[in-house]
């Protein structure tokens, strides 16, 4: 895989070019940060200094999937939720739709493996919904392996060829969501698998589960983990992840290989990114974290990579929904980029 | 003055109509408590169970106005700078009008009292410019009170007919910001006076003074303080008040006497919206606080109202950018109370 770190050698230029903006160095704080970062990886792109940040038709990735170990009952619902839902971003009933069509966001569901198959003739209505199925759930990694290594490597796959499929579209920006009810289960094994932290700091109570739940939840995640003997991002997969969490993985190399930033949501996604970043550490510069969570656990994942997320709402739901309500920042950091005036421009002589 | 307070009785139903939504109770965190707030605005407004939220013309005022405390060296910009500024804006090149640009926002810009007045063929092209002048900026309030009580009520008629004006043409949430060299001071002495809290956790360094000016600022604002014998709003005014800050004072007033939400942005706004909220406690119903400045004794402001700003961007710029950069989030939370599906709508037996 060819994914080039950022080449810094437009930061000075892109630095001096926010530092001449009519307010003092460094008064808009996060939003410069962000601004320099889609500069710099605009400016990678073209391979030459980027005097404006486009975005072009920025797209959620909505990936769903069933697990296994919901049968142990470590979420406040059942697997059927996770079909049931997909029908609602599907109908556009939920948040994720909301929160598109609040901010612009080009909307897909993919089904990476939920328990049922949704109706050919919802299909055949909804093109905005894709089949991309590896299963029908995951194994209960409680008890024996999530997936085999062909699953993983057809879901990185699949992945990798609907994040192509919109940046040949013309899409340059990324948003990635979820949906697969007890997959926080699944993250929090990736984070203490990755990071060997203590797992009590890595599962939290996902939407809502009570304090018995939460203890055995964390039990059969002890379990889990004493089936992985390394930190490779493809056992780790097979283990205990998710058919969502896999394409996932796979849409994030293939974005940054084709040097174009992804948006971060929550808990899942920020640990699918942690295993991509275990697969090749470049792809970290290409990521733009979008909140923190509520999940206990996300500060810590957070902390893999240095970040500070744009957003602190208290949200929990996923879907992808932290995403899209940070793109509006990222939109404004375009604008003041491309288009405030400079002191001279303006002949303001602080 | 008839401000009233926001009649609860529709709580139970907006917190139902949330509730029922296709998420786990909570989930969408401090975005579920903006939309309870401007549904139970809208609520107010109409008389009656408000079942959508509608965000229209949303408008950002920008009151500029001079201080003379300028003249001690207590900004890292000489008073000029406030003037060239107001130009910016009027041309189109502060990271205000970026901002307003990216999400849609009116922008009106108000000379409420600046040294130097704008020529009279640029006030001709640009409608959205607008003059109320209380004076050549304030006096120093080092020496003796900013204003006079006549320039304090004037200062407070004009608020209200700006604020009423955009009300009047379809303005349902006001935006506010300003622009005044050196009133992170006026604002420092504000809630000084107000909260009789140490003058040390009221002054920061604006943006970006060195550790000297630092403690000459506070020094000045310690001498200012020995000449304000009680908490009543008019007589803080008077005594360190700014043209911009008083006239942001009776906006604020005037929108929560129309029963319209106001979009509080950083230290000095919310100093404006905590004298509004002195002269009637009502109006804090009213009032949605967009950002947490990194201008230090903007968090005990914030605690006057017990408020969490919905962002946290290290911003230190004002103009109204924080709030501006906060409304899509507003939108975003009137979309998922408007349209997005309930549990029964869905199908989904979470």
């Amino acid at each position: 895989m060819n994914i080039s770190p950022l080449n810094t050698k437009y930061s000075d230029a892109i630095i001096a070019k926010i530092d001449q903006k009519t307010k003092p160095p460094g008064a808009l704080g996060q939003l410069e940060t962000v601004a320099a970062q889609l500069a710099l990886i605009a400016s990678n792109r073209k391979s030459k200094f980027a005097n404006t940040i486009e975005i072009t038709n920025p797209t959620a990735l909505v990936f769903a999937g069933d697990h296994g170990i919901s049968v142990e009952g470590v979420s406040i619902a059942p697997s059927d939720v996770t079909r049931q839902m997909v029908l609602n971003f599907i109908y556009g009933g939920a948040a994720i739709n909301c929160f598109c069509r609040a901010n612009n966001i080009a909307l897909k569901v993919i089904d990476a493996g939920i328990i049922q198959p949704i109706e050919n003739d919802i299909k055949i209505q909804h093109q905005h919904f894709i089949e991309q199925r590896l299963g029908a759930g995951t194994n209960n990694f409680a008890e024996q392996a999530a997936m085999t290594k062909t699953q993983v490597k057809q879901g990185l796959a699949y992945g990798k060829t609907i994040a192509l499929t919109q940046i040949e579209q013309g899409c340059n920006l990324l948003i990635l969501g979820e949906m697969g009810i007890s997959n926080t289960s699944a993250a929090a094994a990736i984070l203490a698998a990755l990071t060997k932290a203590n797992v009590d700091d890595c599962v939290g109570s996902g939407t809502g589960i009570d304090p018995k739940q939460l203890i055995h939840k964390k039990q059969l995640i002890e379990q889990a983990l004493t089936r992985i003997s390394s930190t490779d991002a493809i056992h780790i997969l097979e283990q205990v992840g998710g058919f969502e969490i896999v394409q996932m993985v796979g849409a994030i190399l293939a974005s940054a290989e084709s040097g174009i930033a992804v948006l971060i949501d929550g808990f899942i996604v920020s640990a699918a990114a942690l295993l991509a970043n275990q697969i090749n550490e470049n792809i970290a510069d290409y990521l733009i974290f979008s909140h923190q969570s509520d999940e206990s656990g996300h500060q810590l994942l957070l902390n893999q990579f240095n970040a500070s997320p744009l957003l602190n709402l208290n949200l929990r739901l996923g879907e992808g929904t932290g995403a899209a309500l940070a793109l509006p920042l990222l939109v404004a950091a375009a604008h003041f980029y491309n288009d405030m005036a400079s002191f001279e421009q303006a002949g303001v002589t602080i």
